[in-house]
C-alpha cells in the first residue's frame, strides 16, 4: 500500500475551510491524479472553538508548530507575516512542500523562502497569490520557460475594478461607489489597501519576480491608487474612447532593466482589458515568441483561490510521489529595478485655460521643449469654461513632469485638471 | 560539471527549425532555468540539401531512428502519422522524453502514446498541439488538478476564425472570403481540414481528454464545418446581437457523460469569446471551484507555436535533471461520450413562411408538440418574402431534428433557410 501524503493546513478561513472541505470531499479523485492517498492531518486556527464550515472538529488544533512538524505538505492560508513566515520557514527546514497564498508575505519576503524552498530541495508554490484562480504563475514559470516576457500588464484587483466599473456605467463618484461597494462587502471597511493599490502592487512584486527572473519586492514597485480618480476623468475618457482601469504593469526597459509600476491608466475601449469588468481580474503578457497572451477569471472568493491552492497541492504532492521538484522561483537574471522616472507611456493631460488667441501656441511650445510629442488635442468650452485635453505620444515620466510643472508657470494656463497615463495603443 | 541532456529534433519545417534556432541562441538562460545545458544532437530531416533557416548544416541528418536512439528528450515536429508515431514509440521504449506539436497523430493515437509513457516512466508533453503559445494544457492538466471542469468552450482554428470575422466585417460570401484568404497564404490551397472542421476536431478531442479525464478521439467528436455558413446568416446573427463562430465544446453531461462537439455557432456580442477575431484563438473553461477562466492568444504560427514547444521541453529537461515526472494524461475518469444527439442547447431557426393568418399558430404548436421552447421570435418580410427567426430555449438535437421534419411538412411552411446552434448565454 502506497503511504499517504499528509496535509497540514494553517487557517480556516473561507479558503482554508475550503480547501479542507475539497480534500476530503474529492479523496478518491485526488488520489487518483496524485498516486497516493492525500491525508489532512489537521487544521490550525487560533480559536478551536468557532465553528468552521465542513471541517471537522477533531482536526481543528491551536498547535500550529506541532502539526506542521508532522507534515509532508504545509498549506499556509492564515495570512500576515507573522507568524505564518516562521511557520513556512519551520516547514521548508523540516522538509515539507509548502503551498500558500499569502501576497503580502511574498512581496516583501518571497526571495528569502524561495531561497531557503531551493536549499533545503523542497517545492514552495504560491498560485493562489496572485489573480485568484487563473493560472497565471504556472504558465509563466513553465509554459513560456524557453520565452523571454517583454511586458506583463493586468487588472489583479477586483475591489478597484469594481469601484471603477461602476463609476464608469453609473457616471457616479469614487466616494458614492466606494460607499455602495463597502455596504455590499465588495470593500473592506478600511479599503486603503485595495483603493490606494498596496495589494496590486505586491501581486505586481509577485509577477515581475517570475516573468524576469529578478527579485522584486513591493517596495520596489511604484504605487499610485484610485482615490484621485474622479468624474471628470472617467467622462474625458469616455469622451475619447478610453475606459480608467487600475492596471499593475510590469516591463523591461532595453536589454538589463525593469520598471514595475501600479496606477490608474487609460486604456483605448478595444483593448481586450478593457471589456474586463467588476470583480473579475486579466493578465496581458507580451512574450517574444509567444507574442501576445491573456488570462481571465475570477481573481478573489473562497471558491476560486481554493481551486489554485489545491492544483499547487497536487502537483506538490505529484512531486513527492515521482520524486521531483518544481521549477523554482530563480533570480538569475538579476536585472536592474529602475524607478518610474524611467517608464516610457503616453500621457493624457486636462488643463484649464484662458480663452485668448495664442494660448495654444504657448502651451504646444511647453511641451516641444520638453520633447513631449502631442499625440491628439481637443478644445473645449468657452471663456472661464476653456480647457483642453491632450494626449501625449510616449514620453518619459521625467519628461512629463517637467512639463507639468512649466505649464503651470505659464499665465494662459489656470491649472491642471487631470493627468493620467495611457496605455494599451501600438506604437510609439 | 553536469552532463548535458540531449535533444533530438524531428523536422526542420517553420517550427522545427525555429526550436533549433532558440535552442542554441538561448543556450545559456536556458541552462540556468533547467539546471543543465540543452544540446541540440541533430535535426532529422527528408532533404537534407534544402537550407533551414538558423540551422547548422551539420546537425541535419536523413537518419531519424538512429538520432532518437541518443536522445534524452526527442522533439516531434515533422507532423502525420508515420513515420511520426512509430518514433515517438521508439523514444519512449529507449527511455527518451517525448515533446509533440502533432494533433493528428494524438488525436488519433493520444492514448497509445500516453499509455506506453506511463509505463515507461517518460514525459509526454504536447502543449503546442492545442491553440499554438496559449498555456493550455498545462493549466488543465496541473493548476486544475484539484477542481472539476464542466465545460471547455474554444475557437481553436485560426483560418476559419478569420473567414468568419471578415465575412462579419466586409458582408461578404463565404466563397470570396475563402478564396481571399487563400490568396493570403491565410488559407491553405485544399482547406479541407480547416473548412470542414477536422483541426477544430482534433484539438477538441485532445482538450475534451485532458479536461475529463477520458479517452477522446477524434471520432468520437461531432464535427460540423463553416462551409454552409451563409452571408443570411451572417447578417440574421448581427440583427440579433450575436456573431457566428466555429466552436469546439467539450461538455459534462450529468455525472458520468460528455458530448464533444464541433459547429458554426452563433454567440452573443457580449460574451469574451465574441471579439476574439482573426487568427487568435481563445478558450474559455468553467470549473466547478475556479469559475469562469478564458485563455487568448496566438493559436498558430512558427515562433508562438515554438515557444510552446520550448516550454515542454525545459519542463521535460528538469524532469531528467530532478528525477521527476510529469503528471500523465490519465483517463481514468472514463466517462461515457455521448453522441451530439443528447446535447442541449439553444438554436436560432430561420423560415420561409406563407404569409397569411394563422401560420404562427400551427408553427408555435409544432414547437410545443417537440418540447422546444421559443425564446425570441421575429417576423421579416411580408409576402413571398415573409421569413420567422426564432430562438429557442435549450432543447436536444434530437428533439429540435424532429421539430425540423415536423416544420418543414407543415403547408404553410416554404422552407428552413438556416439552422444554427447557440452558445453563451446564461440559464436555460
Amino acid at each position: 500500500m502506497i503511504e499517504a501524503i499528509k496535509v497540514a493546513i494553517l487557517g480556516a478561513g473561507t479558503v482554508g475551510s475550503q480547501v479542507t472541505r475539497l480534500l476530503i470531499e474529492q479523496k478518491t479523485e485526488l488520489a487518483q491524479r496524485v498516486g497516493a492517498p492525500l491525508e489532512v492531518i489537521g487544521v490550525a486556527v487560533r480559536d478551536p472553538k468557532r465553528s468552521r464550515h465542513g471541517v471537522p472538529a477533531e482536526l481543528l488544533t491551536t498547535d500550529a508548530a506541532g502539526l506542521v512538524s508532522k507534515a509532508d505538505i504545509v498549506v499556509e492560508v492564515m495570512g500576515g507575516i507573522a507568524p505564518a513566515k516562521d511557520l513556512i520557514m519551520q516547514a521548508i527546514s523540516a522538509g515539507a512542500s509548502v503551498v500558500t497564498a499569502n501576497k503580502a508575505l511574498l512581496a516583501r519576503e518571497g526571495s528569502e523562502l524561495v531561497l531557503a524552498a531551493e536549499a533545503a530541495g523542497v517545492d514552495l508554490y504560491f498560485e493562489a497569490s496572485v489573480a485568484g484562480a487563473i493560472p497565471l504563475l504556472r504558465p509563466i514559470r513553465e509554459s513560456l520557460a524557453g520565452d523571454k516576457v517583454n511586458r506583463v500588464m493586468g487588472i489583479v484587483n477586483g475591489t478597484t475594478n469594481y469601484i471603477l466599473s461602476k463609476m464608469e456605467s453609473d457616471h457616479a463618484a469614487y466616494e458614492d461607489v466606494l460607499a455602495e461597494a463597502q455596504q455590499l462587502g465588495y470593500a473592506e471597511a478600511d479599503p486603503t489597501a485595495d483603493v490606494e493599490g498596496h495589494d496590486a502592487a505586491a501581486k505586481a512584486a509577485i509577477l515581475a519576480s517570475l516573468a524576469f527572473h529578478t527579485k522584486v519586492t513591493i517596495d520596489d514597485v511604484y504605487c499610485e491608487g484610485i482615490s484621485n480618480v474622479s468624474a471628470e476623468d472617467v467622462a474625458a475618457a469616455e469622451s475619447m474612447g478610453f475606459v480608467i482601469k487600475l492596471l499593475a504593469v510590469a516591463e523591461r526597459l532595453g536589454t538589463d532593466a525593469i520598471v514595475v509600476r501600479v496606477h490608474p491608466t487609460m486604456v483605448p475601449k478595444s483593448h481586450p482589458l478593457a471589456n474586463v469588468r467588476d470583480a473579475f481580474n486579466a493578465v496581458f503578457i507580451e512574450a517574444e515568441s509567444a507574442g501576445e497572451l491573456m488570462f481571465f477569471g475570477r481573481g478573489a472568493g473562497g471558491a476560486p483561490t481554493a481551486s489554485a491552492v489545491l492544483g499547487d497541492v497536487v502537483a506538490a504532492a505529484r512531486n513527492r510521489v515521482t520524486g521531483g521538484i518544481g521549477p523554482g522561483d530563480s533570480s538569475y537574471a538579476d536585472l536592474k529595478i529602475l524607478d518610474v522616472s524611467h517608464a516610457r507611456t503616453r500621457y493624457y493631460i486636462h488643463i484649464k485655460v484662458a480663452d485668448r488667441p495664442g494660448v495654444l501656441a504657448k502651451i504646444a511650445s511647453v511641451f516641444a521643449e520638453n520633447d513631449v510629442s502631442i499625440q491628439v488635442l481637443h478644445q473645449d468650452g468657452h471663456g472661464s469654461d476653456a480647457s483642453l485635453i491632450i494626449r501625449t505620444h510616449k514620453a518619459t515620466d521625467a519628461a512629463l513632469a517637467q512639463t507639468l510643472s512649466d505649464l503651470t508657470k505659464l499665465d494662459v494656463v489656470d491649472s491642471v485638471i487631470g493627468v493620467m497615463r495611457v496605455e494599451g495603443e501600438r506604437g510609439e
